[in-house]
């Protein structure tokens, strides 16, 4: 069921380096907060589906440093052998708090929350952010593309063009998060229990030397048959074949239609569309497969083309236009030498990139009346707005854009996965995952939804978490003004 | 050693329902050629770097139907058990010959071929293009990085923006064959021997609230030290702090430098050098990583920027100016009914994607001389240019554009790796292999390998080569001519 033994080690040595610091300095036991977030929405969408979380649940479930793990470490560092000993002990015992897969997340909310010791939070950065990153972005990229088809059967077809295999896997299943209905991947369908789809290939054709032998022989050994019409020549062979087949098949086979996968598939798809009416299939179906993505569908979607089943693969599954999300892993809050709480920042000369200290909660905060989106409310992880009659909401950098809402209701986004390191959530099926996202989707207004320059989804600070920023900005600040060039610390 | 289990089931879905119906028509054991050949080069790049072979040899060995795999195939398909049974007893039989990982492969040629019976070259299609793609493609653009930094010191660390697990490991990996020193996953130190690097993050400044304290801390627990010193303000705190702390600690510390992630690169790099001359350390060096590629590491170098070592993460491990790589897998060869081989076509209306039927192998030409390259080519597998004093190469598309070459070395690029299913080659090191890339490059002219425009690398024909396929279009055209419409197959 898995595509992965143990991955402890997939992690950057400078997390493993940090932890023997803490080990050392008898640091690795205080407490912190570490969130997960991105700063810009992938592919100028106006929203992104939260993907990623199931890889995570498995991952945290089996951390181990193996004894094979430590010689390794033995032996390419110098680290003591105490911190060796600490290691091969290490258990998870922190608490995750997630959105929940096929959840709407946007840019500049915490999306994932880690509290536990400085050490088990620091470890678990580098593979947290590889399984959120491509996987948020996948589910996204197959949200554009189902939006573009409409209510049309979606197949994902990309795994000979994906990042290797993790990519094809995991992204499948991120795909039909995103709103796919199958995948070609056989493993992927016994790993997730997603739909397989897919008949045969060019190379048949080639086998048999021509398109009639090659349908004949699949016809008589399946009983679902898409022929694959173009390998020769679409029109004057492929088709007439597929036809001549379904002709002395009859009911032994399903002729669930043809596959074009080259060509002028606007041009194509009509003309092939006319010779399967004329020949009495109205209702044998035209599947298309060839680089498509979002655009191109569209493209062909205006132009009439008569497609009525889509295959995509490399723009999906490689999220090509971008083929990375830049969501990070900022600590909030960690605990002092006198063991306070200390909420914590990263500085930057670029007002964007300066991060939002504290443990925080996200509220989707939506219209009591229509169930319409408002916004996302991001408050400290203490306040309640569903205790509240009215909420004051402003833009976390243009803070004049702000506005009061009231009747409203609020949805806490991070929800319990871990806690004291076991695993209190239980993931919903795939199916389930993906008919939260549509619901998701759902109730956010049209505007949020195009797929060219989307309104921008109001993320707003409250006014606890933005007077909190504000102090920790002016406390850093401070800090620096005091030092001298080349001399003193604080 | 391994990121994943059984990856059997990793394939398309039509190559299984393909197998199916080989089987019942008793044609599985049909013995087949499949040349695995991409028909652009990327990034505009003039060459590209192969790898994914170490990943392919070990899918090949491990290829074995379990029990819980055909279960879930008896759930899923209608297979009859025969089908079935014959899977559960499946072994990969046939043979591999692949170019050697590191060495320069070009569009339009076979870089690896399956020969085998006509199930066992289905099966793997998938896997192999999967690995073939990803692999090459990241080594190419390690290798473009490279050439960018020149002998500088350049690490991978990209994991966190890798599209899922095993691009993190096998994209490492293949950035080491491009040329990279070094890598930030723990892991792919692990499973590859690549030499792991990465000293601490923004966090542990925050955790211990100020530079200073986090750099003493780092470096009375660590003997090589590379400050981060860009986590509140580089100038009047990060780097001061990192001099205090070396002069405190003197000769019990590796003051290896400081490494900056963010602000003006080229302005910064410069400020922090005077910095650490100024304060006595001028082999101390400066680390740079913040979304670097060969373009922006050019323009660095061009404004001078004193920047000594390179962290490159995000744009190599997706190569994210072109994340996928269209190589493809096509039969070249098929055994019919009368236990005759019979060269294949897929055919196309776009001159350029019409594939060369044959067996083949391909020639790298050398002038005899001074080594350098004089083209690649593409021969019948029976041909072999070594024995031949001139030989007469013409472009595929373009035949009007030709040369003779004599006085020349001629070296095979596809080399036996499996031989009837046994594995008969042994890889080098990735540390050879790495070698053996730079040493393909050098033979390489400097007009094939500038980032920008580079001059097109010859891969021609040879005469016999070009004849067959010539053939083999007429016979297919003339198959397709006799068709009538929605009627009569041949």
């Amino acid at each position: 069921m898995s595509d992965e033994t143990n991955l402890t080690l997939h992690t950057d040595f400078y997390e493993i380096n940090m932890m023997a610091t803490y080990f050392e300095k008898n640091m690795e036991n205080r407490h912190a907060v570490f969130e997960v977030f991105f700063r810009n929405l992938p592919f100028g969408n106006g929203y992104a589906v939260y993907a990623g979380l199931e890889h995570i649940i498995k991952y945290i479930n089996e951390l181990n440093f193996t004894d094979e793990d430590i010689d390794y470490l033995r032996e390419v560092t110098d680290y003591p052998e105490s911190f060796l000993e600490y290691l091969r002990n290490f258990k998870f015992k922190g608490d995750i708090r997630s959105a929940l897969e096929g959840d709407l997340v946007f840019n500049n909310e915490p999306i994932l929350q880690v509290e536990g010791t400085l050490a088990e939070c620091q470890l678990v950065e580098t593979a947290i952010l590889n399984m959120i990153n491509y996987q948020t972005l996948i589910a996204t990229k197959a949200s554009r593309i189902r939006v573009a088809v409409g209510d049309d059967p979606l197949m994902e077809f990309g795994s000979r063009r994906a990042q290797e295999v993790s990519a094809a896997l995991w992204g499948t299943r991120a795909a039909v998060i995103g709103g796919f209905d199958s995948t070609s991947n056989v493993l992927a369908g016994k790993m997730f229990g997603i739909p397989i789809s897919g008949t045969h290939a060019h190379s048949m054709v080639e086998a048999f030397g021509n398109d009639y032998d090659a349908f004949k022989a699949y016809a008589s050994t399946h009983h679902d048959c898409v022929f694959l019409v173009d390998t020769y020549d679409t029109l004057r062979s492929g088709v007439p074949s597929a036809i001549k087949v379904a002709d002395e098949m009859g009911d032994k086979i399903n002729f669930q239609g043809v596959r074009i996968d080259s060509g002028d598939m606007a041009y194509m798809s009509k003309r092939v569309r006319e010779l399967l009416d004329q020949a009495g299939y109205p209702d044998a179906k035209i599947y298309a497969s060839n680089d498509l993505d979002e655009n191109t569908i569209a493209s062909l979607k205006m132009q009439h083309a008569k497609i009525d089943i889509w295959g995509v693969g490399t723009k999906v599954i490689t999220a090509f236009d971008q083929p990375a999300l830049g969501a990070v892993y900022k600590m909030v809050s960690c605990e002092d030498e006198n063991g306070q709480m200390i909420d914590t920042i990263k500085i930057s000369s670029n007002a964007e990139k300066v991060s939002t200290p504290g443990k925080k909660q996200v509220w989707r905060i939506t219209d009591k009346e229509d169930g319409k989106s408002e916004g996302d409310y991001v408050t400290l992880h203490d306040e309640d707005p569903r205790k509240e009659d009215s909420i004051f909401m402003f833009h976390p950098q243009y803070t004049y854009i702000n506005k009061t809402v009231s009747n409203f209701d609020a949805r806490p986004l991070l929800q319990d996965i871990f806690v004291g390191g076991e695993q209190v959530y239980k993931q919903p099926t795939l199916k389930e995952i993906q008919a939260y996202a549509k619901s998701a989707l759902a109730s956010l207004w049209p505007e949020y939804k195009r797929e060219l320059n989307p309104e921008d989804y109001p993320v707003d600070l409250s006014q606890k978490c933005w007077d909190n920023k504000k102090k920790i900005i002016e406390k850093v600040h401070s800090y620096v003004q005091k030092i001298k060039y080349g001399s003193e610390k604080n």
